[in-house]
């Protein structure tokens, strides 16, 4: 397995960071421009609805939605506005940032037409649910053309409602300045499920245009919580990464090398244990005793070796403990995320929470996680944001942290604890 | 929170190991004159479809179960045969047992009828589903009469079917000798979840009756695994432990503080992070910035602190990475526990897995592992058990212990890092 940390650079230079979970969107009303014609007339109840949906939230939270919107007013504005964005950024500390939909999650008044964004899962009607992506992808084209060297946006393709469409969307997607990967309906519902064969032609289409795929938390088994949202908060990352096991166990990354994929706020603490389980259960050297050979074949190397190659965290902002985890759970696939303009992440005090966050952590492994990691996933052009990065980057000096210390040249091997565990041989 | 290594031995006397995983059954055509003779004609043609079954599972699997059933031959008999049964458990160390359903797991030849067991939520017509169940519980009530200080029988109640018909049937169960619990269907399918209140008659009923309720793993969402066994095995524990945050975070074990449930043959993996997250964002001091009114003051207390009281883990035969994590996944709350006659399990080498799993372990959390918590969660007759346990118990010294290691006192407390990590106050 070759070593992630050799050859990253261990100065006092600023930390380029990528921000690999960002929001963005109009104001719901705004989309109408975008969205085909045909679709107005229900596009205009939808937006009724939206400013309906917004007073039930301020019926149930409104000292919070005042308060969170008051002190954030102009930051907040940056959903839509490109300067505004590039001010926040700046005093965020981020260089570039991976651009999802959906740039108000408190009230929703930011969505894509029909929900087509993290609820798309939940649209019914495909023509709907295509358009509103469509709507989406037009608007996000123009917004990421605004400065395409800071911003890879996420396109969004709603694949579970038509394979044929999905493909032609994402050929038009390719190549576009700014827009470096898709978003996929989190939960496939009654459609099959992501491993399924019938995916393959969108799948080769996404490998052809150097396009990541990516689920993003939002959808849940809401029929199962009686409107108990501890249910879903607690299950929530279950049905966001589960894309992840479907493709890599049903081999699509070695059917298509090229392919990428992505699992955003979804944390990363359950991560370390799956592979630890995959890795001896399905893996080349691993059985299950009562398994058929159903399971064998379709995956050339082990499910851990997939990591930082094929598949990333956009694991957002990440608790300590999860920071303390990143050699198990990959120091080459992390990538931190502010989740700006969202409140559960840290903006606008990213630096501040980086300063104490990782004053333990060595420069190579911080350099990694914070934006080389997300560079290496969306091919984003390093010269570039390094130049930002020297403008608005904090240093590891402002971070707290020691510059003499280093990654144990064993720590990921030693992390990845079940190699030794279950005398299994370490990838060379 | 009262330390659960208080006044444990730490003497070399012999553990009293109880399984708290075990199988047993009838062969499927047996089981004929337990069940409601109005069910014959469906019971008839369900017993040929088993035997078509064990030719299919022979054909794609013949080499492995040959040599499993040829290697065990006498012991896979103590699946029905109480006298065969003891002495296999004798040979394996095992004073005391939890039995569930479905004795044969490699070819299922002694299922309850209809999938009553294991697969009872994937039967359609409720009277199936309760004369299945009904067949095994006559049955079991027998076996376990066998030797009631041994057996702790699980009975089976298809809850998602017809909840008054469960409760009738779990008042039926109370004060039974031997039966100590009863199982339900892991999945709910398209029925209400178990945090829906429409259950709470059979909580409280369980609660009056002093019976424990159990999921065990073995349903999954077949649906979406294309036929790759891999996907079934790496969610299966989701699928299985999803029952223990649907009745905690909906505030079960506050309303019904009798109520016991135990997870089993589900690892113990997945627990400790699940405690982490719960007790941070829905614990009495916990808050998560979005989330409105509908979680708080439905639990009491900590949800961690459910564990050892109303929450048990039958966790079978645990992995040694499950063993070193024992305090922070709940060192008053695991049950060991060996699968027979399942091959996935230590049976028949328990002893020798011990001795070279719990070296490192000292006698006091050993104790707790291997018996003692599932006598406290079963409410076991401890004398009768340790006079067994004197014939047949391993020794600290035959598990190469060091009988000087003593757990440290604030082991439990350190495990738990997140009561550090986010300022969290302590239970008393």
């Amino acid at each position: 397995m070759p070593n992630p940390l050799e050859g990253v650079d261990t100065s006092n230079d600023p930390y380029v960071i990528v921000s690999s979970d960002t929001h963005a969107g109009l104001q719901v009303g705004e989309y109408r421009e975008y969205l085909d014609s045909q679709f107005h007339p229900q596009f205009d109840e939808w937006v009724l609805e939206r400013h309906n949906h917004r007073r039930l939230v301020e019926e149930m939270n409104g000292e919070y939605v005042a308060k969170w919107e008051g002190e954030n007013e102009e930051g907040l504005r940056g959903a839509y506005d490109p300067v505004i964005r590039d001010k926040a950024l700046d005093a965020d500390g981020i260089a570039g940032e991976v651009i999802f939909a959906d740039g108000d999650s408190v009230s929703g008044q930011e969505s894509p037409p029909f929900g087509a964004g993290l609820a798309a899962g939940q649209i019914t009607d495909p023509a709907l649910a295509f358009a509103g992506a469509r709507a989406h992808n037009r608007w996000l084209e123009e917004f990421c053309a605004t400065n395409p060297n800071r911003r890879a946006g996420v396109a969004l393709v709603p694949i579970i409602h038509d394979i044929e469409e999905s493909v032609k969307e994402i050929q038009a997607l390719a190549g576009k300045p700014g827009i470096k990967g898709i978003m996929v309906p989190t939960m496939w519902h009654d459609k099959p499920s992501y491993g399924h064969p019938c995916y393959d032609p969108i799948w080769a289409a996404c490998a052809d245009a150097g396009l990541v795929v990516h689920t993003h938390s939002g959808e849940g088994d809401w029929d199962s919580y009686n409107e108990n949202i501890a249910q879903f908060v607690l299950e929530v990352p279950f049905w966001t990464h589960r894309i992840l096991w479907q493709l890599l166990l049903s081999g699509k990354f070695d059917k298509f090398p090229g392919l990428r994929y992505a699992v955003v706020e979804c944390g990363s603490y359950w991560l370390g244990d799956l592979l630890w389980k995959a890795d001896t259960t399905f893996g080349a050297n691993g059985k299950v005793k009562k398994l058929n050979s159903r399971t064998k074949g379709l995956m050339k190397r082990l499910p851990s070796e997939y990591l930082g190659d094929n598949v990333f965290i956009g694991a957002s902002t990440m608790s300590r403990e999860e920071i303390r985890r990143r050699h198990v759970n990959g120091i080459d696939a992390l990538m931190w995320g502010t989740d700006y303009p969202h409140p559960e992440g840290s903006w606008p005090h990213t630096v501040e929470r980086l300063e104490t966050d990782f004053q333990k952590v060595s420069i190579e492994d911080t350099r990694l996680l914070l934006g080389l990691n997300a560079v290496k996933c969306y091919d984003l052009d390093l010269a570039a944001l390094t130049k930002i990065a020297q403008e608005v980057g904090p240093t590891p000096e402002k971070l707290n942290q020691d510059p003499t210390l280093r990654t144990a040249p064993g720590a990921i091997r030693e992390a990845r604890w079940w190699f030794d565990d279950y005398g299994m041989q370490w990838p060379s």
